[in-house]
């Protein structure tokens, strides 16, 4: 199951992309449903599903209603949109709370990072977290606009997105998995420059659209495990990283504990789980992204984004 | 002019303190004055007083109307509050997004940090930026309850807190006082050993309840001097910390400017800018919270807030 946030007609709508591209809209869909009382809920119980983040705070009341809606889709049924007609957001388009993030979490990106900065390699033993603004977020085809002055040194890092379903606190190790709606693909654009020279990593992680999302949420029931993807990106079609979710250093189920330890974990919160190595101050020869570069984040099971770097804004 | 949230009959509004400790509420005034067309945009301009984000955003046209409710309040006219009757919240009780915060901004404070380290004093050269997020967020006078196993080293940090009023990015420093709607006290309540184990500093400031602010936003039309204020913290009445706004090394200008540098300061964004010197981790003999212990956060020209730790949860 592949819910989406869309935009079609200038609405912003919830929905689940089918095999062939078409997407069923929810709210529309189960409108129609619960005028035969096919629906839990009734009429009232629709509104819910007008957003993704409406949708993940009901699901276990609606998840049996959602496959229904999905498989009618697939025979043609329901308010079905064609593949040219709406535009892909970020699937939560405007988080209620900025992004968590984990920094150094595959240890060849940790010794990578290193060797860069020609210091002592030092493997961390925590999860080292940060946050990314929800004014960063954008979506998973969006042109990135580029901005010379702060984004000089703009790299790239292909991460796994764990989207929360549920709240908790002190979450143990054993019981995290529980707590996760699905997964998505982010891409946690960096700008090195700022990222150095303002010490803590907030601001060289916060630019506006430095946090492209998507292209959907892939239910966590439809991903085996989410311990063992292929996760990859390339610039122009050159592959830059390459790895296995197996590599991380701190397991999901271990970023989860960690960050709720006398912290609520909230329903639609996000977070994503560190970088592999290849990111492009890291090369033998640093390389940054430019203007026209094409940028393309891949995770088995769940898909693509791909962003343009856009035009020079001043 | 001092906006506040607050509880009263097991609702939340937004209103305005007056001088004998009554509370204005906004919504109902406003609504008595839209019947004799004296409020701008009428009962339906009146539905952006119930909050008091709702209020920074419409700011602009409504201040003189804010005004006139505060001086009439002050003669006994409008829906008043007794004092007993109502119960103050953080001024926006759950911000739409992490609190900015900036560390290391007061000279002696940096020292101390560096000396308790034993390493060498490095002063920033540019704002260090973190965050807290939005469930760190609690009342000027609600309790802190007290979990050993993450607050075990919590310490203190009295903070001028700016609350954004008009959206910007890029913003020059000259204007930069342009963006501001007022001011608040914020105690970063910090677990210090958080703060290490976990190297980025998120972790160690993000816990439930580290956020005390308030007791509500002073207008900036009503602080003469933002950088010129007393400000002052002290444990069970020993006085901990006592600076002046003037001895920050970034001054507010330049944090604006700074943290807005691509990437978009929006209404209702909230900045804490650093604590100065006296914090409990670097005191001769380290000192941290404990249950029962009483915090209180002073700031000239605004006020104060008092949180006590309370009891161990479990």
């Amino acid at each position: 199951m592949r819910l989406v946030s869309f935009e079609t007609k200038g609405q912003e709508r919830a929905g689940l992309v089918l095999s062939d591209g078409r997407v069923v809209d929810l709210y529309e869909t189960a409108l129609d449903l619960a005028a035969t009382g096919q629906f839990p809920g009734g009429t009232a119980g629709c509104e819910a599903l007008k957003t993704v983040p409406g949708i993940i705070a009901v699901c276990a009341a609606v998840l049996p209603s959602l496959r229904l809606i999905e498989s009618e889709g697939e025979q043609g049924r329901g308010t079905l949109i064609e593949a040219g007609d709406y535009g892909l957001l970020a699937p939560i388009p405007r988080p209620y709370k900025n992004v968590f993030c984990v920094g150094r979490n595959y240890i060849d990106h940790v010794t990578e990072g290193y060797k860069a900065r020609g210091s002592e390699i030092r493997v961390p033993e925590h999860p080292q977290f940060f946050s990314k603004p929800p004014t960063a977020v954008t979506g998973p085809h969006s042109d990135i606009p580029f901005d010379p002055k702060t984004m000089a040194r703009l790299d790239y890092e292909v991460e796994l997105g764990v989207i929360i379903g549920m709240q908790g606190k002190d979450i143990p190790q054993e019981s995290a998995l529980d707590h996760v709606f699905g997964y998505t693909i982010i891409n946690d654009l960096t700008a090195r420059d700022l990222q150095r020279k303002h010490d803590q990593w907030f601001k060289g992680k916060g630019l506006d659209f430095s946090c492209p999302m998507g292209p959907w949420i892939v239910h966590k029931d439809d991903i085996a495990d989410p311990q063992d993807l292929a996760i990859s990106l390339s610039v122009n079609g050159e592959v830059r990283q390459q790895a296995r979710t197996s590599q991380m250093i701190f397991d999901l189920k271990r970023i989860i504990s960690d960050l709720s330890q006398g912290m609520t974990l909230e329903v639609g919160d996000i977070i994503a789980t560190g970088t592999p190595s290849g990111v492009g101050y890291a090369m033998a020869s640093p390389s940054f992204l430019s203007p026209g570069d094409v940028v393309r984040c891949e995770i088995e099971c769940i898909g693509a984004i791909e962003n343009r770097i856009g035009v020079t804004q001043r």
